[in-house]
């Protein structure tokens, strides 16, 4: 609905490229395995020496503003905000894409998804006809660890893929319970969107719900859809807390429509999209309570953050950025940059705030580096490991974020500098604006773009366009997956 | 420099009030006074018999989006943000005006400034050549606890008059260190106004420096004034020790032009607005530290607040009201909600967030009630006792909170409903608008004051418009303090 529908230029060479991925899978995935032997075939260890447990929550769609200790005056969020108060607060946390499927991707490759085939400039995400998903190809943090002993878990939305080659069993899941695409797809009801959105019911939506490959509820009831994801969540955690585990928690919530169970309707101040916000941090809660009480909460890194900013369109039932400026779908901070927590009781300093230059990327080699587990070499990552940065003990971030629309770099910025080369608001019918001189912004004096200083200082200008270019020199796209669809 | 400077109808009724005024003054007093016998005359108790301590930290100009734990990305506060850690947040709080004097009014009366002469459609602030300050006939903090046997101290800025007769030596505070009024008065230094103020000496301005009614240094160090005020204030602190003390440490800063002290410079990533900012997380940092090092912060309720919203005219040297809509000077939210934080270890729950809409006029009656010290009951007191609220035993909070500029209402919030009648925004040059149909905002799921609902909920204008006429017409507004001038 958001991303583009018109996909009148399907690529003649797409299937080509798919099965050049296949083949490439093979190779690419023999050499990482072989590299892995030693960590998958060394003995079960005692808690203290084993690799940490992961546990990565991703909301979908919520924005900088909408926890307490981001700023939210009426959203009510005492987990998140515990989180922050016992663990770390990232300011400056990038992720790879401003929707759904790329920020997915680069979330769990490591990689921008121009290097996946998960960028296009038709369509943005992946729809109930899509015919592709992530490439075989592509090592997802679940097969990493996989292959290193660990148990994984997905519960939530996917949004990679939902024909049986991409589902999660097929990237290194062993388990999955959630809807494959956004909770807005397969629509039935006919009507104004808004009307439809405004009361919403799970059947005017024929979104599935799967357990591993099957289908198991249609449409899904998305009443109770964050409340049977924490329930699955918790379970996964009691199961696997005997040994090492991968747990992707991709909640289906706040994106529209809104959706939460009877003990949150009329919760929140902050009305219906408040109930849901705090509905999602009853259950981060859930998940801590569950790893204290398992006794493994000191060997567990929980990861919060959200896939894109929020969806400003829809009024009330989006969130909010906060002081970014803008939101979903584009290339400003409150598109990009979200609110990220780091729980690790013993290991990440209590109340750290961080504002280091850190990506969604950066999840991928660092929970590798934390289970001991080598970082592919066969490809570009775009990540870094940051553990030194949990750990309090390194301040060794990125000094360049990239914002791509699509294909296209619409903006990079270097140290607090941010050059945007075309911009393009979030609202229906906005077209893109291409500008001459690139609008500079210094984000760390002006985090909400207000100002643009281009004109004080070319030089930096300058430097920004080098680094574009340098980066573009050593690209190497992979055929988008995107566009393809399913013959009727 | 932002209130008026059009100044042409001086009220010729001004000075049989001001007569009228001292006359009240007597009386008032008097009255008041025989209400404190009993506690004035009470023998010294023990430590933890005896009232608690008061702390107010009113920073200048800060924006609700200026502190870490409200939000903002590369400004850091660590010692704000333990207040908020280990005291209590407030998210809905509010002030008496969107501008420093009838703010300070409101905040040390307990009293709309329509109440006390300090609201006035022509200045809005004092000014050097004023001739008249806060009535006599009000009742300060201080001199409500002054009279209770606390020992009462300003260190700071005042702007409620710099003639003897109102300055706060001579309106309960038994000493008093700072400047009288703002630090962009005075100015002697020529060129546009963007220059002065972009890289700001002191000697650009004229300011005096103030030790209880002498000049003591003209034009003011403004580099080094965060730093004094902040060894005041420890001083203050020590020698008070033993008895019941009233601090009140209203910032200099962060009102343009923007100083901070050698050991600030370049401190923060967030430019030299964020240098000021830190200096003074650095000062609430030492306050605490004092506390705790002379074994009374247990006994000692410390409450931070800024008298207004970020001056958004100053680019990058204004604050971010993060995601209220506009600042300083507006009756939007992000002119009149401030970032407010309660500390009193033992006695404020820790990690409180509180949405009850409160003011800072709640700050007389509350720390009255905690000192034991009856309230005035010979004129209209706006604020409300908190202490059930600062405690967590309580939710009884404002239902109304009335949003004047000048002495006109431009908006009033009943319950989550904002109306706006007037509008105008920040900006140099723009004009009030008045509207036919108020605009409304559902401010608890609309905090950013995007949604106008008045077209759905005509009701509520209704029930609204009811209250404020109840309001006006048992108003008994004191004329107008601020027009007045010096005879050249």
């Amino acid at each position: 609905m958001f991303a583009s529908m018109s996909d009148a230029m399907r690529h003649p060479a797409l299937f080509a490229f798919q099965s050049r991925s296949l083949a490439m899978r093979c190779l690419a995935c023999t050499a990482f395995f072989l590299c892995l032997t030693a960590f998958a075939e060394r003995p079960a260890a005692a808690q203290e020496d084993r690799p940490p447990n992961v546990v990565l929550i991703f909301a979908d769609d919520l924005g900088y503003g909408d926890i307490g200790v981001y700023g939210h005056p009426t959203i009510r969020t005492p987990n998140l905000d515990r989180m922050a108060t016992e663990g770390m607060k990232f300011t400056q946390f990038y992720v790879g894409a401003s929707v759904c499927t790329p920020s997915r991707a680069a979330l769990l490759t490591g990689r921008l998804p121009i290097r996946s085939g998960m960028a296009s400039d038709q369509r943005r995400v992946f729809f109930p006809d899509s015919k592709l998903g992530l490439p075989a190809r592509e090592i997802t943090i679940a097969e990493a660890l996989k292959g290193a002993g660990y148990a994984t878990g997905i519960v939530g939305k996917w949004h990679l893929g939902h024909l049986e080659p991409f589902l999660p069993t097929n990237h290194g899941f062993d388990s999955y319970y959630g809807i494959p695409y956004s909770n807005d797809m397969d629509r039935v009801a006919g009507g104004e969107w808004q009307e439809i959105f405004w009361e919403p019911k799970s059947e005017y939506w024929n979104v599935p719900l799967l357990r591993d490959t099957e289908v198991i509820e249609r449409p899904v009831d998305q009443e109770t859809i964050t409340r049977r994801y924490t329930q699955e969540a918790v379970a996964f955690i009691r199961d696997h807390a005997e040994e090492p585990f991968f747990l992707y928690l991709p909640h289906s919530m706040p994106h529209t429509p809104l959706f939460r169970s009877a003990a949150f309707a009329g919760h929140s101040k902050a009305g219906l999209y408040g109930d849901v916000i705090e509905e999602i941090d009853w259950s981060v809660g859930q998940v801590m309570q569950t790893l204290e009480e398992e006794g493994i909460a000191e060997n567990t890194l929980v990861f919060f953050t959200s896939d894109n900013g929020p969806w400003l369109i829809f009024r009330t039932h989006g969130g909010s950025a906060g002081l970014l400026r803008d939101g979903k779908g584009t290339t400003y901070e409150g598109g990009m940059r979200s609110p990220a927590l780091a729980w690790w009781p013993g290991t990440i300093p209590a109340g750290a705030v961080n504002s280091a230059l850190v990506t969604a990327m950066d999840v991928f080699p660092t929970v590798l580096g934390m289970a001991g587990v080598p970082v592919p070499d066969d490809r570009m990552i775009d990540g870094m490991d940051i553990g030194n940065i949990l750990r309090g003990s390194g301040e060794d971030a990125h000094d360049m974020i990239l914002y791509y629309r699509g294909t296209r770099i619409f903006a990079a910025r270097v140290g607090p500098w941010k050059a945007h080369f075309i911009t393009q608001r979030a609202y229906i019918g906005d077209d893109p604006v291409s500008h001459d001189t690139p609008i500079l912004n210094h984000l760390e004096h002006d985090p909400s773009e207000r100002f643009d200083v281009s004109a004080e200082h070319p030089e930096v200008l300058e430097e920004i366009a080098a680094r574009v270019a340098e980066h573009q020199a050593g690209l190497d796209p992979w055929p988008t997956q995107l566009d393809a669809r399913i013959e009727e």
